[in-house]
């Protein structure tokens, strides 16, 4: 945890930017697996951690603007529980260490809302994510799950808050960083022909569970790159495969990395790999040197598309005016998704919130409807403190391309004939982490190995 | 999966033991962690397991016993999901497999209840332990969460069947239990002064990864073994701890291995930690060779408990009349558990369908009152076909010994001042898994070293 402080402090911003009423924390569960009493592993809220940091499930937390004070809701260790689950911090010495002095036992919770529901108070919430949360939310405030109405004016302060790290938080994002790095380089050790795509995900998950650390998210492995959320892992690599890993660790504390490199399971790229690796290459360092306070993250995807445009057309595959191929979205058939999104205490951070309220603005809201651009998390213009990630990627889809083709489209800026020697490529994505700082922005954590040939050469150095 | 015709027949059979209506069974979700996109793993609800074998979330099944046909609901992929998650098996497929030839869309389902309960058709359903599918239950029957009512005759019905397992459940049970040996072989390798109990726990989820597993329930790898349920892995092994790791594999297909074994971080045990084991131990092969049809678990469970008592007299812990001792519960001071449990596609099999169901009978139900005999979850009179934990143990708990001696109770069978002296032993359990013959029983698996001499041996052997 950090300090007392620190979540008062936090607490204490956020009171400020609420006019009145109640506003309403729900801690996650363990959300059982396959009955009850048999857990996945516990990850608490996000908003929860952020604003009181403690780990524990069965928790909520009111802060109660007219009132001036705040409440942590839970219950302690019955004689039973220390049996069972063997003595431990109290409820209270949790809350005292998130500054918290007062706490009252769960089912009070209730009565609490209630009476101020009938005092006509406005009770504030966030959506709910996890379904235990929207039968409890739905209880306590005696409407349908359908009906519930989250508070925007909660959700708006809380994102411009959490949207702007501490310098804490981005050394938390950084060790989250640094061992993702230590995962990517083992995979890098690890992949030759006739290990299986799990065997790495294994290996990368328990080197990051020594460091006391979870996944952040499902992690990619795959041979399959070409398919963007591939949690198939059963294939065996195999001279010629391109290797795609996306994968990043999370803190104990919950902070997390998210990092991609794709590789080739023969020790060197062939002529056709190192080829698309090195537009991707490209536009990945074009983008990172664009990130600055008040540059729109929308512009850079943008400009990241032109650049794979750009080396699309030399290798042959693109053709025509590399502007107008953009303006038409021409590239999308080889980057159907968006350049990067925000990162903090979730890898999509506060995605739960609502991506028009964390990527977006009211004045400019995201295109729900342009293929690519739908796929783009984080449109807005950056500030200092926004931790985003960078990751261009080219993929080839042969279904998509079949799509495209059949229709003709966009034919003056693409060459099927070439794009169909590529159907079976696969992709290639690369991916960091970076803070935007007063200056333009600096890579979190200590860097990671990124051109042909620091990878070959670590390969040929690791691979006998 | 199991060939189609697997699951065709379970379900004939369980059709033939219900009168009439509509049985339904709701497939599980992706859990959300941390936001609605950000899953954990998989896990298939057990049931939907037993009678469909897909493993594919969001799905349902209805079987119409009034209009003899089954259906699966569930939705095939979009173009969309194709580049998003690449070509798969389709559901019609996968509904092949199982020996199902209808498929509707999911929103149909809710059509389907609909006209039922129009029909005044009986609706059959088992208690849900997701949340997502308390509030889908309460959707398709227009009633509320705290009101839905499952199906008794459904789950007895299910409950005698998924009770008696078929020969190709034992293989995969037995699989899993070899995957199991080898967790707790390498546990045994491992374990030495300075590692952490962590470490420990990520190496045998690696090793069951490797192995195409998961764990089946979260390990217990702790130096704390009083604790019973002890999920804290932070501590760091010392030489004269004991440890006890708890832990288990679940195949691909979803059947549970369950063992635990004890032994000391220094190469050998002390001659206290030898005594203790021994007494365990004994208690151990004596339930054991109590295993057959027709013999009522509780009973086994209490010769167990006569047999702890026995070794304790030995020792002077306790004192005074064994039998009198068990019956007066006084052994329940270091054996506050059950002896064991029901084990198949979960660890404690079928624990969501009701343990008054799957580990009791109307006429002899549980003991919901008695400390010790209330943690017991399998009474009943064993069946060939069982698959059964056993799992004695002695257990210090500071805490629960100081209750007892201020109230001096069952003073006349323990001997305080000497359980003093072992108010920091922690614990002991002993548990592997086995079938129940007519002969009697067959040990699961290919065997785990069990006995003082064989893991001495053994850690000698392999720590250097």
């Amino acid at each position: 945890m950090f300090s007392p402080q620190t979540y008062q402090d936090r607490r204490t911003a956020l009171q400020g930017s609420i006019k009145n009423g109640i506003l309403l924390f729900l801690g996650n569960i363990e959300n059982p697996v396959n009955f009850e009493h048999n857990p996945y592993y516990f990850r608490q809220d996000s908003t929860f951690l952020y604003y009181f940091g403690i780990q524990e499930p069965r928790i909520a937390a009111i802060i109660d603007i007219d009132e001036n004070k705040t409440i942590i809701f839970g219950d302690e260790l019955s004689i039973d529980d220390i049996i069972w689950m063997g003595r431990q911090e109290t409820l209270k010495e949790k809350s005292q260490k998130s500054g918290v002095s007062e706490t009252l036992p769960y089912r009070e919770l209730s009565q609490y809302i209630l009476k101020a529901k009938t005092a006509n108070r406005k009770v504030h919430y966030l959506p709910p994510y996890q379904s235990f949360n929207k039968i409890l939310l739905s209880d306590l405030l005696g409407i349908k799950v359908a009906e519930l109405q989250p508070s925007v004016e909660m959700i708006k302060a809380i994102v411009k808050q959490r949207s702007v790290k501490e310098p804490q938080e981005i050394v938390q994002i950084e060790q989250a960083v640094n061992v993702s790095n230590d995962m990517h380089l083992l995979a890098m050790r690890m992949a030759r022909p006739g290990v299986k795509e799990y065997e790495i995900a294994n290996a990368i998950q328990h080197l990051a569970g020594d460091k006391e650390c979870q996944m952040s998210y499902p992690p990619i492995v795959t041979i399959n790159g070409g398919i963007l959320h591939n949690h198939y892992r059963l294939n065996t690599l195999k001279d010629g495969d391109l290797f795609l890993n996306d994968s990043g660790a999370e803190t104990a504390m919950g902070y997390a990395g998210d990092l991609t490199r794709t590789f080739p399971v023969s020790t060197t790229f062939s002529t056709q790999q190192k080829e698309i690796y090195e537009v991707v290459l490209n536009a990945f360092e074009n983008a990172q040197r664009l990130l600055k306070p008040g540059v729109k993250f929308r512009d850079i995807h943008l400009q990241a598309s032109r650049h794979l445009v750009d080396g699309l057309v030399d290798l042959g595959l693109m053709k025509g005016n590399p502007e107008e191929a953009v303006k038409n979205h021409a590239h999308t058939l080889f980057f159907q998704c968006g350049l990067g999104h925000m990162m903090g205490l979730d890898v999509h951070d506060m995605e739960d919130l609502g991506e028009q309220y964390v990527g977006y603005t009211e004045d400019e809201p995201k295109d729900t409807k342009t293929f690519g651009l739908k796929s783009l998390r984080l449109g807005k213009s950056l500030e200092t403190g926004f931790v985003v990630t960078v990751e261009p990627g080219i993929y080839m889809i042969p279904e998509l391309i079949d799509i495209w083709q059949a229709e003709n489209k966009n034919a003056e800026f693409i060459n099927y004939d070439k794009v169909n020697e590529y159907r079976n490529f696969g992709g290639v994505r690369i991916e960091d982490d970076f803070v935007i700082t007063n200056e333009g922005y600096k890579l979190l954590g200590n860097g990671l190995i990124k051109t042909v040939e620091e990878i070959e050469n670590y390969r040929k150095e690791h691979i006998s």
